[in-house]
């Protein structure tokens, strides 16, 4: 049956986006890229600071409120329905939850196709590429390297620690039914 | 009964985006902001310069194909689903079909509670505004002006070249219900 | 004698990055635009977040330190020398010190001719356009509004509560030599 | 004697940035950080699409017209100037002439201390990463990886192909006088 969802997860810094980016050039359908990113964007300002929303704690760490949640979970739910209506989505996500988020996102797609990915960065490297970065908080990608797996089942694993993003996205793409 | 979306329409350059983080704060309730942006930025970066996808004319004329057409049907159903779901959504839309477009919205959103939302902006303004922003395709702004209004019913309209976007956000969380 | 260098002096949130691209899209010859932001985004994000660089304290109050000084004194001697190897350029400032800001900017520039010109709006509309980008630490705008202007003397002054971006942009060009 | 100014040569996408921003936080001294992507930001929106200005072949080849060579010349007397004001500078440059490139900033930096960095990336790597990032014209970085080096001599060179920036970053600032 087609893959009609893929599930990228991996701590901040990982290089998520940068997959998304090459897997939508590599595949040869058009597919939609939403997540975590997405919905933080689409908050007030005031939640992306604390107020029930995001907080960020000095040493990286990121903790979201109810309000998050309840908005998070009505996300979710419309992104499963597009993928019904038939869009091909990529959802470039950051489970700080680790194996509830993943059951989060199960029970919203059910019986959709999923190829889950799970995107490993040493906490190390990726810290490095925090900093080489520029607009992130610093702490984030240590914080979260191992956290976001915990518990967590994949299809599919990648290392952006020793594979470029493009070849990470090929390896993907070829899972994609 | 409570207003569960917000549909701004108008053209490039109208000030759209404005009213829109001006609203998410004032509005007592968090309100997740989406719109035509997002998803132009969720598709391949290939589609944002055709092949089925988006076109700009060297005039600043844009036409849509259909790939992109068919990506955005799921994600219209997508965000009903999340206004459905609980989350309170502002839309932020350019009509370039005009009535045809909005009914797209409408049959998506069926009986959920909608507040349509016309923004004008006089199109010369809105051409100096889009040299102001400077990284906009020059031409979009006169183009749409009026275009995007064709045929399309508001319960209320604001008009940028004549209030600041503070402004049209207060006049619109007024009729908030 | 034709107009080397053009400083625009305003508070945050008054609108002189969009009259800069209008003038650059206005005036005949192609001039560069560089300013405050230019300066920041160029210091090591540690800097702009104190340590000596700039703080922000949660009114919106802007202090700079020691270290951004010492930057800072070293731009302006750059920027000047641009101009005076044959570069017209736009300079769009923030002028915390008032007089004593501009006062660093006349040694600098020396017997170039320049045009001053003082971006105005009131405190009040600038805060609600704070609001409208989404991306500024509330509270510049009206902590600024009238301090920037403390004792800065002007060829001209504009005033964007009452005008277009494109409208100031077309009064200052009809004043370059 | 110390280093003033460090100079670092690369194709698009060879992974300069990322290394500035590594060296910024790892050097003891704040340094300020300018560049090509600097230059272009500062020119009129017309110029970064021809006109005399900067021209974008559909394979990425980039040439530059006598406009901008014009700015560029200013532009690279006034961060010269800057540095010997007392700024220390960190360059980031694409010498598309290559030796002749690297000949105008010798010219202007005269007999302040430099030291010069050529930043490799494979062709083929640096291509993938261009997908990866999403907002870079196709093709310039294979256009550029090898030309932006011919002729030009190095104090060092690294090679973001086989090392992380911040790896590069460290082995750069042990140089540093």
């Amino acid at each position: 049956m087609a893959t009609q969802v893929i599930v990228l997860n991996g701590g901040s810094s990982s290089g998520k986006s940068g997959i998304v980016r090459c897997l939508q050039a590599v595949l040869p359908d058009p597919w939609l890229a939403l997540g975590t990113d997405t919905l933080v964007e689409a908050m007030p300002a005031s939640m992306r600071v604390s107020e029930g929303g995001i907080d960020f704690a000095p040493d990286g760490e990121v903790t979201v409120g109810p309000e998050f949640r309840r908005l998070e979970a009505a996300w979710i739910e419309g992104v499963a329905a597009m993928a019904r209506a038939g869009a091909r989505v990529i959802v470039d996500e950051v489970f700080l939850g680790g194996a509830r988020s993943q059951r989060r996102w199960q029970q919203a797609l059910g019986d959709l196709p999923v190829l889950w990915v799970g995107v490993r960065c040493d906490g190390a490297i990726a810290a490095g590429r925090e900093v080489a970065r520029g607009d992130r908080i610093i702490g984030m990608a240590a914080s979260q390297a191992d956290l976001v797996h915990r518990g967590v089942r994949y299809d599919l694993e990648v290392d952006t620690a020793h594979a470029e993003s493009m070849e990470c996205a090929v390896s993907i793409a070829a899972r994609v039914g």
